[in-house]
């Protein structure tokens, strides 16, 4: 999507590892505009799949997920991140390995929110790993319901998760795909 | 506001020590409807005090915050809790005390996002003991902009936050003001 490259190349800060900083429109300091431009477009990309209910998991997904639902008129449910490992029995639960703090956690969802006849998108700011939306595909298949698909906002095309999803078939619509990063450009 | 209050009646669970869960269409699984028209509620609340940016605090007040910001059509931004205590230099800080988890946390916010032509409208889902808003408000003065109002979703009326904030002469539009709970009823 033209709207995010655009921001991307404008404001974006590439730090030191291949890291790029979109604080100051995606995920600090939020553009209203872009978030409802990404949210129109992942309409547009899966208007014809019967989305019931949309997924995202705290923090940063939440936004552009609770902007998005406003277009698809369904309810959007987030993943919350569990501290202890004693998960209620009124939850489904992942457990998640982030490589962005070198540590695991679980993810949790009550019961009552995701169930056999919803037909899901998934929502995130990012994709690097993939291990996030693993969790939350996990949910869903322990509560019987059906993946339609991943709507990213970024992705960083050199790291392995995209590949990882779309090789286990899941449709992954990325709206600004990052191929490189040198230590001052960015290549879509 | 109606929408909202018959929600709560409709769904809200009451859970001992006076806890309200209201997961099913405020912060866990969320109601789009009902998050646009919070949005423009808190539009036409504050449309006439040059609100210029919107901020709150993750998780539960992203949503909000995100959808409201369409009305104002200004950015929004969101503090971000920080599990350790050295504090980059720049980052605005403050200590927050969460009664819910029984523990301090630092919030904070890049200081290229808040700055002294600011004019300040905070948001969040629920308003108990103030003390989120209290560390928001914190991080307002450190940059030297200004605090306009908070608009809240949910107002627990029984507890010391709401006094605590007006008494400090900030004006708080709360879009439930819950008055008491017992063992089977709400009470506005």
């Amino acid at each position: 999507m033209k709207y995010l490259e655009d921001l991307i190349k404008e404001q974006g800060e590439i730090w030191p590892g291949g890291i790029v900083k979109v604080d100051s429109f995606l995920n600090h300091q939020i553009d209203w505009k872009l978030y409802q431009e990404m949210g129109k477009e992942f309409y547009r990309l899966f208007k014809d799949d019967g989305i019931n209910k949309i997924m995202t998991v705290e923090a940063s997904g939440i936004g552009i997920a609770c902007v998005a639902a406003q277009y698809f008129k369904v309810p959007m449910v987030f993943a919350k991140k569990y501290k202890t490992s004693n998960i209620d029995s009124d939850l489904y639960s992942a457990k998640v390995h982030s490589f962005t703090h070198g540590n695991d956690y679980n993810m949790v969802v009550s019961r009552k929110y995701v169930n056999k006849s919803d037909r899901i998108l998934l929502i995130d700011d990012f994709l690097a790993n993939g291990q996030a939306l693993l969790g939350l595909k996990s949910i869903i298949e322990q509560a019987g319901a059906t993946l339609c698909g991943c709507g990213i906002a970024i992705e960083k095309g050199f790291q392995p998760g995209g590949k990882l999803l779309r090789d286990q078939g899941i449709r992954v619509e990325s709206l600004a795909i990052i191929k490189s990063v040198t230590d001052d450009t960015i290549e879509f």
